[in-house]
């Protein structure tokens, strides 16, 4: 799903490319791809087929991002990778444009897209750590059926479908039922309790926003959504900042639109957000249980600025800052 | 919805009655409830109408309630009011069985049944405080259609057939679309931005477990799904405790199961528990990012034990300590 998103966010962008091509496993091979209007025909994955090539996008699993992501580096490609694999090594940039452009050049050929919630998570929290320090962050999220993949959606579909006639959902794809329910689970678990993406979004987020001391707990959960994440979001700050002067630093930050006035029903939903490309935030709170704290209602697409549309952004950046491989040759 | 799941208790329960009568206003008079297998026909709502009446149970407006409680208590009947009319005020106990029996012979003839949310969150928070003390607490809520009544469920369905078919969900009952969804909001709003809901979760699990001073902060979110309200929740402790010994306490502990093995995919889901009694917890960790603290996910059926079952239960403790209005006369 994030391939497919990825190829849709370069044309949107009209991003500057002479050659646009599609890599998959030799099962794909020949399959037509929508690209720009028209389609593009899958190539088979090689070790050879970066030739020429400036960026590399992978949207595949980790195994084949450690594969093959240091030939396409290699061969002189950018590349900027989807999966988990890469994110926190050493000398691998973990990048949210908005908030840290400036690791791009540290790369060595390939830079990290980082978890579908760490992305909208740090754009949130980088003005207010710049504005009043951040202390600890608690957060549990809304995740839709999509940041599982393709699978997870027709079986969300597939079971809507058949409620609507009456009938008992097949589960398959994941380990509850998902329509008419939410389920705190169905990621590998990792210490202590904690799931994989539980680790990922703390991880990701002291990384990106180079505090590695900061103190974060998140506890995800799966709701009945195709596209959209949300998270609900406790920030405790080191300095006081009120619910308006939150609004007025949030708005005026790259990458968010706030919408904010639950008087007028204004807030954001996963359904009202699905197809943009921003991060939205809503239900800014002060939180009286603590001395300076913030409550706060996160909502992003998962599928592009969780995944493709933060991908082909440090794309754009890495060519504006001249960081691209082909340049650094 | 909650009037009908209240008789459905009574009959399971063997609630030990002689008459059970159903009382609504003037349009639904002579409408058949089901009850105990067969059914009783609605008669119309009055003062005089609780004459001989032991136990009342509202399960309508807080303007109904504020209206016809007085009158039903002074004809002797012990009204127990599932509004949020009465629940702050003095005089009245709020109760949770498992929480806080003791306060039910306090009555002047009206004890309130709290909100779904804190219901559960007091049923798991009571044997926390009474181990290790409480310093704070923090709530997100997944809250279900049922919560907002009959008429958001049949729209979550309405939409969901819509969604099958292809077409585009109706919105009516709801500030949002709520199938394929998840809405932060549908409650009035109160001061600094936080709804009625968020308000009473703090003010009233404050009330429950006797903890005027407890710091407790909550975001409201609605899910599509029919039955049953989860709620992640973190707490902070006054003294350590692992998620071990966590484990055990709640194991332990009045109307808790604990479901808590993600290994073996054994965490509670709202479609997993809907219409059974207890309240499940599951996710339980050790939360790092504090002194002492837990990370918890709580799912409850929010008819049963969230309202219907608790008042029955609240009505069954009255009678055990000889607290019922008829009794005390």
């Amino acid at each position: 799903m994030v391939g497919i998103e990825m190829l849709r966010v370069l044309a949107q962008r009209r991003f500057p490319s002479e050659r646009v091509i599609a890599l998959a496993s030799e099962r794909s091979k020949g399959l037509a791809v929508p690209y720009n209007g028209s389609s593009i025909k899958v190539e088979e994955l090689s070790e050879s087929a970066f030739k020429g090539i400036d960026v590399a996008l992978f949207a595949a699993s980790g195994d084949i991002a450690l594969m093959y992501g240091p030939a396409a580096a290699e061969s002189g490609a950018l590349v900027i990778d989807n999966s988990s694999a890469w994110r926190m090594k050493d000398n691998v940039p973990l990048v949210v444009p908005e908030v840290n452009a400036d690791d791009i050049p540290e790369n060595e050929g390939i830079i990290a897209n980082p978890n579908c919630c760490a992305i909208p998570l740090t754009v949130v929290l980088n003005p207010l750590k710049k504005a009043v320090g951040l202390e600890r962050v608690l957060v549990s999220t809304y995740q839709s059926a999509s940041g599982a993949g393709r699978a997870l959606v027709d079986e969300l579909e597939e079971q809507t479908k058949a409620i609507a006639d009456g009938k008992e959902p097949a589960v398959a794809a994941y380990p509850y039922q998902l329509a008419y329910n939410v389920v705190p689970g169905g990621w590998r678990l990792e210490t202590d309790g904690y799931n994989e993406e539980e680790v990922k979004i703390g991880s990701e987020t002291r990384k990106i926003l180079h505090e590695p001391e900061l103190r974060l707990t998140a506890t995800c959960v799966r709701v009945p959504v195709p596209v959209g994440h949300g998270e609900s979001v406790f920030v405790e700050t080191k300095e006081k900042i009120t619910a308006d002067d939150a609004r007025v630093l949030l708005g005026g930050a790259p990458g968010i639109i706030v919408q904010d006035d639950p008087q007028a029903k204004l807030y954001p939903t996963p359904h009202g957000v699905a197809g943009t490309d921003e991060v939205f935030v809503g239900r800014i709170r002060e939180d009286r249980s603590t001395r300076n704290g913030l409550a706060l209602w996160i909502v992003s697409d998962n599928l592009r600025k969780g995944a493709a549309l933060n991908a082909v952004q440090i794309a754009e950046q890495a060519i504006e800052m001249g960081a691209l491989g082909a340049v650094r040759a």
